[in-house]
């Protein structure tokens, strides 16, 4: 079905019954053109944080599997009452679950990834001459067991029904106008850009650009989907994410992007054996805690300090769980920073690029800015660096690698 | 499972976080007694109608397909939440879907029939020590659609589970503390039956009587389960719905319901030809409109009037449909009356017995009530009066036949 669009609607677009009749009309406009039409919605508005509080109510910690059936719920709202609003509108739409649309997922609940997609019921109804809604962020285990895929979940339920279905692009609707070259809410001249492709956007939403999920980037890379990431409330064109960024641009620096939920765990003084790192990082991956930047420097005597990242949200179970491991690792403790921040510079080729890395520290120490750990990518430096200077740094960045100013061709022909 | 008991809770039983947990602590409690317990809950309180509500802010006529995605929701909400609060209570709860727990229907979207049960997912969680709590209200099809069972729809699923569980019995927990003799709201000294046969709980609840709905009790009857009523609020021991009402009571009437829900459309002079009805109720019927009384006269001219009443919600769409079939099939013309009732006195063998009708219209008459219809089964008699009449209607015929008196036997033994 490679005439097949979809779309996909996150939660503030779809956040009132006037937003959700606000969407389906452009929903509708879209189909004389693109007459085979898959929406995707996410939750309306705040409906998945209120769902959690009321969960919260009744228990401390609620299993991940009725959460997940619980959270379900917001999804199977909104797609509802989207799939009636075309309806109004005279536009025959038939409102699917996660379930029904084929995502099939592993039993991983609050955090599953997706197995496989049977679009067979999609097609069924496209064929019928009907716009398909599906509710995001949703799947389905082998054993019927709903699931909930995680931060970002609508993203990737619309990428991977792309995908399943050979659709030609994937359009993710969002309240800002496309990828920034920096939070606009940080920096005041941040630029959109009209293009961007997947590795650069993968490292942007990977250190903490909110506007597109990591695992969605990735899934498009995977099968060289294009991205058109817009708004649900403007015209503008948005920015494309897709592989074939043809143009070599003078600036190899596209984004910059910062995340502030950073805690640092530093194991002091561990005894240098083969071993020590994967006593303490297999029981956190069994813990599902996810750990972000790990940086090990050489000890002189045999002994060693080790440095990773978690989020916030992680870092105590992650310090209960690394404590015992370390002690009987032989390491001397624990020394622990929840109030960090991170900082990132994203450009393919910059790491091949000379003074990229001298640039940006250089922009940091002239703002009194300390940086605590650094990593580097193909395609991206990464400073964490004290919370509250986060923003400092953002916009000092922004101005050294010149982003505001529209990108030029690195060879670009000189006008006569 | 002959050890499983399921109970069934209602909407103002969980209508709020605190009466989620309240019924939590019973469920708890009674777990030491009954450790195989399957939980059937309704969605929270008001959550129903105010789905409705948001449904009609975007449409104006919704599918009924997606209107029973969206309702399901209400009770996959508050069948999560009642599983989390008993987790916090230490209680190992695993919170199933209609389609999980084995509720297949048919695809009669709003008012599905259950076509099988298929409790293997439940029988497995029982066995693993967990307590089971369903959604009520909902099923799914062969296409794996979801739909709703229609009003009673959370009693039908009780009693089906434990049918299909093969459980001791079903207990229906809600806001009264069992079956009475009459609608406490409208007769004071209505009395509580401590039992009450199948039959009679039937008529009862077909008649207006809405603690319980018809479907289920039917449904009780076929499979010889019995059935307790009983109020989620206070201990006190409720109502036996049950075959084998042992004694034979001195007062054959039982109970008395009412109905203020009943539109009359009467065909006028209408040629008494053989398939006049036929072409009369085939289009209601395939319109789903439920035909309730039905009553026709012989006429004497060739001619005939037949008169029959429906939900006052379906009157409309129930007009449009009967009177081209009505002109058609020769007739005068319609005439409707949107503002009637009906009350009934129930009680085996009062058909058999002679001088309850008598007592009924009498009694009526003396209250100035004029009878607009009457219909009668082996166990019951009914009349159709004005609306704003019912009320003094009740009361009468509750005093009449003096069921505010504690039952006697027929055969009572005389005390010395």
């Amino acid at each position: 079905m490679n005439d097949a669009v979809v779309q996909k609607y996150g939660g503030s677009s779809v956040a009132t019954a006037e937003r959700i009749k606000a969407v389906a009309a452009r929903v509708r406009a879209r189909r004389a053109t693109s007459p085979r039409l898959v929406v995707v919605v996410s939750a309306m508005g705040d409906t998945t944080d209120e769902l959690i509080a009321m969960a919260r109510t009744v228990c401390d910690e609620p299993s991940a599997r009725e959460m997940d059936l619980l959270l379900s719920t917001g999804e199977l709202v909104s797609c509802t009452l989207m799939a009636m609003a075309l309806r109004h509108m005279g536009c025959e739409a038939v409102a699917l679950t996660g379930a029904q649309a084929g995502i099939r997922t592993d039993a991983l609940h609050s955090r599953a990834r997706i197995v496989s997609v049977d679009p067979q019921r999609i097609v069924r109804e496209l064929r019928r001459g009907r716009m398909v809604i599906v509710a995001g962020f949703q799947g389905i285990t082998e054993d019927m067991d709903v699931t909930t895929l995680g931060r970002g979940g609508s993203d990737t339920t619309a990428v991977a029904l792309a995908a399943a279905l050979g659709a030609r692009c994937c359009e993710i609707y969002t309240d800002v106008d496309g990828v920034f070259t920096a939070d606009p809410r940080v920096v005041s001249n941040a630029r959109k850009l009209d293009e961007i492709s997947y590795e650069e956007m993968l490292e942007l939403a990977q250190q903490g650009a909110r506007v597109m999920h990591p695992r969605a980037v990735e899934l498009g890379e995977m099968y060289q989907l294009p991205i058109l990431v817009r708004s649900s409330f403007n015209d503008k064109p948005g920015t494309l994410i897709h592989g074939a960024v043809s143009v070599e641009y003078l600036n190899k620096v596209r984004g910059i992007a910062h995340d502030l939920d950073v805690a640092k765990i530093s194991v002091v003084r561990v005894p240098d054996r083969p071993g020590v790192a994967f006593r303490l990082f297999a029981p956190l991956a069994q813990a599902g805690i996810s750990v972000d930047t790990i940086v090990q420097n050489t000890g002189h005597d045999g002994n060693t300090d080790l440095s990773f990242t978690v989020s916030r949200n992680d870092f105590r179970r992650a310090v209960a769980i690394v404590e015992p491991a370390a002690r009987e690792g032989g390491a001397e403790g624990l020394v622990t920073d929840e109030d960090l921040g991170k900082v990132s510079i994203v450009g393919t080729g910059i790491q091949h690029a000379p003074g990229y890395a001298a640039r940006m520290f250089g922009a940091l120490a002239e703002q009194g800015v300390n940086i605590e750990m650094i990593t580097t990518s193909d395609i991206r430096i990464t400073c964490v660096v004290r919370r509250g200077q986060i923003d400092k740094a953002v916009s000092a960045l922004h101005a050294t690698f010149e982003l505001e100013k529209p990108e030029q061709l690195s060879a670009a022909p000189t006008t006569a």
